[in-house]
Order: C-alpha cells, then structure tokens, then sequence
C-alpha cells in the first residue's frame, strides 16, 4: 500500500498551464476563473495525467489512506453486499477499509466519528440509525439511508420511485387490491419513502390498497392476522403484495402458503433490495433492485471529494424492477 | 482505542517473584526453568493479575491495534457471517479490522502481507486460496481453512468428521444407497477433508455410495446427467445425497425437484455450512453447521497470542448436524 510519488503535483500543474498555484487549486475545487485559463488548467491536468488522487494528495498533507465503514453487521444479505461493493470502490483507488460491525452499538459507532477528528482515518461511511450520532460539520462523513443534516452526505436508492415502480408494476400485472406490508425502524429514514412512492403509484394508477404497518418489537402474527382477516371463502381479498424488504416478502409469501394461497397465481408479491441466493445467484422474490455497485461508487467518491460545497445533501440513485418468481413476470 | 498502561510490566513480576527478568520472559514463553522459580513466578502473575495481553505489551514495543482480514468477498453468506464474527472477536479485544476483500486476486493479498512486515497492521486473518501467497515465518498470520506451513497456525471447522456425520446421520435416517457431490478448489485445503469422512461413515456403516466431483470450470449440468443416470422407471437410485456446501445443495435440490424427485421423501440431502436465510432465520437445508463464533474467536486468540511455540498448527472445531427440512428429521 505504499503510495508512489511520481504523480505529478499541483505545481507541475501550474507550470505546464503556465498560470498561478492558485488558478489551478481554484479549478480543481469548481471555484470561478476566467475560461481561458481554465481551458489552459484543464489541458495541462490532461497532459499530465494529473488526476483525482493527486488532488488529494496536493490538497491534505497528512492522509491515512482509510475509511471506515460502520454497518450494523454482514451477515445480513443486504449489509453484506454493500459492505463488499464499497470495499471495492476504496481499493479501486489504494483505500483501506476499517470495517466496523456496530450491531447498532452507539458507543462504538461515536468512537469511530472522534477518530476522524483524531485524524486515524480520513473519513466514515455509515449506515447508521442512532438519532444520537454526533458528527460535527466537517467531518468527512457520508451516510447511507439516513439523514444527518445538510453538510452530510446522504446517499439512498430511489426509494420512493421504488416504491412508486412496485405499485405500478403490480397494476401492469393485472392487480387490482394490493396491500403494503412494512416492518422495522420507526427512524426517520430514506427507505420511509417507499410507503409514500407506493401510494402515489396506487393512486395515479387508480387501485385499491390498504397499508400494514408494525413498528420493531411488534409481534410478527399481526401479519398473518391481517392477511386472515382479508380471506373469505378461502379467497385473499388482495390480489398484489407489496413488503417493503426482500427479507420480509419471504417471511409473507410463507404466511402465505399457511393460508393456501399460491404464489403468484392468487396473489403476486414484490419485495424491496434485490436479494440474491447465495449473494450471487437468482433474486429471492420479484423485488425492486437496488443499484449497490452505483451506491458505493457514489459514497466513496463523495467521501473523497475535496470541495464540500458540490457535495449534495441527498443523493438518490435509480432502482430496476426484476422478475424473482412471485409474480406472473 | 487509547490504551492504558497502569497494567503489572514483566519486571512488576519479576520484582514480586524475587527472580531476574530472564526467568519470568522464560516462563511467560514456555521455555525450561527450575519448577521451583516458575511456580513463584506464575503466583506472581497471578496475584500481580498480569495477563496475556500484558504479555503482548512487555514484548512488543509499538502495535498497531489493527488486524487485517484477507477473504474472498463478503456476500457469500459463508465469508458474510464469518466476517461478522471476526469483527466482534477483533471489537471485544479493542481492535480495529481492516477488510480486504481480495475477489481472489494475489497481487492484493500480498500487499496485505507486506503491510504486516512493515508493521502497519499487526497481523492477518486470512481465507486465501492463493498457493503462491508467500508469508514469511514470524509473520503474524493465522489461515482458515487452508495449511499454508507448520509455523502459520490454520483454523478449521473439523471437516473429515463432519463428512463423517453426515454420512452417519444419513445412514441413521435410514438410507442405503448415498452420493457424495462436490464442486470447488483442487487445492488442497481443509473443506477437501468432508470427502474423506463421508467415506469413512459410509464404511463404517455399511452403506453404499457413489462420487462426482467437478473441478472449478467443469459445467454444472454434469451433476444433472449424473443424476439422470441414476434414475430408472422414474426412480432416483440414492436415497441420500451429501453436497459438500449448503450452495451446492440447493442447487442440486432443484435438479431434483426438475427431475421429479421429491425431497425428503424420494432423497435426503444434506448440505454443509450452516447457511441460514437472510443471515439470521431457519437452515436453507439440512446442514453440518461449522461453528462460526468459536473459529472467529480461535483465529484472533491465535493471531495474538505472543508465545509462538504454543501456537498449533492446525485447530478443528467441532461440528453439528441441524435439520432444515431436506432429510426426514
């Protein structure tokens, strides 16, 4: 992991431009300059091969090449994904990755924010859903799902345009009742917006839905009890399921089964992530993917990014419908 | 992470003992004295209340707290939840985790080594592959699954008796006529061993069996012909299959399902891992469950332990057999 240092720097920049250290610092962080010069700028940046770890390097003396990353754990399919795609984003460009399985421990996720200060490692990924966090403004920080306030970066999946594709999906199928089925943190949090892009999806596609919700903690039977209470003369009232999680849809369509309705003939279901068996083989359920090589790209490279005013408060990136054998395609 | 150091010093020990420090160095790493000068100095350590990690910092001047973790990626629910694992194991010591997901490229694992012995991180857990991964002794590194020489310890689940269990537990569910089906790495490693104990159990027990087994790259449908072969007027002559991994078995329980054969009640399967649906809910099959938090926390032990000598070579844990719904109980 040693880092080589031939690159050329920012003043070999300058000289080949034949312009100021200073014009070439303010093209590199996005700050106005006359086109000409930064024409010249660019040009020189290109002929030199002078690229985006350079800048870095120009820009913060004392780097430690590390990120960390806090996920609550890996063994969910989900986490583990993610875990590996920005594991890759770092190494793709000589970052070492410090993983920290928080198992939502709020003590360990604010000790690895103090050291950032510390200057231990560059900066944090997290997905993290701990109101408390104390991330100071600068912080180099990015959060995935969450919210942190508007000098962190929040990078998501669209989860309402998800949600919205869901019920729309399940209205091109043919349904005509669908349900909405949630369970998990009550945290204000970007997967939230599923319920609400599934609702529009409902409404603008002018069918019927009912929502159930059950916060953490709840048991999980009010499930089965609702799906029950929608059944008459053997017959689910709900031709379309739509569960929020891929993990949850597997939980539903076994209820499901208990109560003799097939899958996808009675009722098609949807669920959210895009789950693969065994990480790498088929989808676990129909399900709305969501873009996770796309996502981590996203979160190392805002992280790394020097100039935090193009840094944007919430990132939201396009998710795909794929066919997983719980509906009719 | 700041360390404290109100901790007893080997020379607290020695003092208290009434012996030179040589003894106490002596005893501490398992080397001859006279049995009455290690019996004053082990009732030192003990009253002194001065322990192994004690031990690390008396011998070793300037340490990194930071381990780093070779495995081949983190959505393979097997590297998932063994990651997991290492990680609490690392966290409840106060160390930090650096992972290297190596997508088996050795370039990228022989940096890792190379960072050990320039003491950036203080030692490696790795699951590497890589025959021509090339660590020097006394560096610090303990391997899963894969003997890599006499001075680098490995950890394994004990794989020959779980190929053996699986066979007696076939044999006790009442089959007669069992295949053994595996896929993987020609490489000599520790997971080759299931092959071997399944014969032994098969042998031991009276019953018969069949092999297939392919090689990286060999095309999977040669299992499907192998299991066509088998059948004659509709029926599957194995009444009992043993895929080396829970993965391999689900696949193979699908070409059953393709070829009409009911699974428990045509054939059992059993597959090995212990791979439960999405990280945390019931087995995908029955399996041999390797024992994932005791290899974790035998890995970091050994990693850190400072007397080399004591250091085995090779450790197996025990297995378990647990019913997931592919043998009849």
């Amino acid at each position: 992991m040693k880092r080589e240092n031939t690159a050329p720097t920012m003043k070999d920049v300058a000289k080949e431009a034949g312009v100021a250290l200073g014009t070439v610092s303010k093209v590199v962080n996005g700050l106005p300059v006359g086109d000409s010069y930064r024409i010249r700028v660019e040009d020189a940046i290109k002929k030199l091969n002078y690229h985006v770890n350079s800048y870095a390097q120009g820009l913060k003396a004392s780097r430690t090449y590390t990120v960390a990353l806090l996920i609550p754990n890996t063994y969910t399919p989900f986490f583990a994904a993610l875990t590996y795609h920005i594991n890759i984003a770092l190494l793709k460009r000589k970052y070492r990755m410090l993983l920290c399985s928080t198992d939502y421990d709020s003590g360990l996720e604010q000790e690895y924010v103090t050291m950032v200060q510390q200057n231990k490692v560059d900066g944090i990924i997290g997905l993290t859903y701990n109101p408390n966090l104390i991330v100071e403004e600068n912080t180099p920080f990015v959060s995935i799902d969450r919210s942190m306030g508007p000098t962190i970066p929040c990078v998501a999946c669209d989860n309402f345009a998800g949600g919205q594709l869901a019920a729309e999906k399940l209205a091109d199928l043919g349904c005509k009742n669908v349900a909405f089925m949630r369970i998990g943190s009550s945290l204000n949090n970007e997967p939230n917006k599923r319920k609400a892009g599934f609702e529009n999806g409902c409404l603008s596609r002018g069918i019927s839905y009912e929502m159930k919700i059950l916060n953490d903690g709840d048991s999980f039977e009010e499930f089965e009890n609702f799906l029950s209470d929608h059944i008459a003369d053997g017959k689910l009232s709900f031709d379309g399921i739509f569960c929020v999680t891929d993990s949850l849809a597997f939980s539903v369509i076994r209820i499901l089964q208990k109560l003799n309705q097939k899958v996808p003939e009675d009722v098609q279901v949807i669920g959210f992530d895009g789950t693969r068996r065994f990480g790498n083989m088929d989808y676990i359920c129909s399900t709305i993917v969501q873009p996770l090589p796309e996502m981590a790209e996203m979160c190392v490279e805002l992280l790394l990014r020097e100039n935090a005013q193009t840094k944007p408060p919430l990132v939201c990136l396009p998710v795909a419908y794929a066919y997983g054998g719980t509906t009719t395609e």
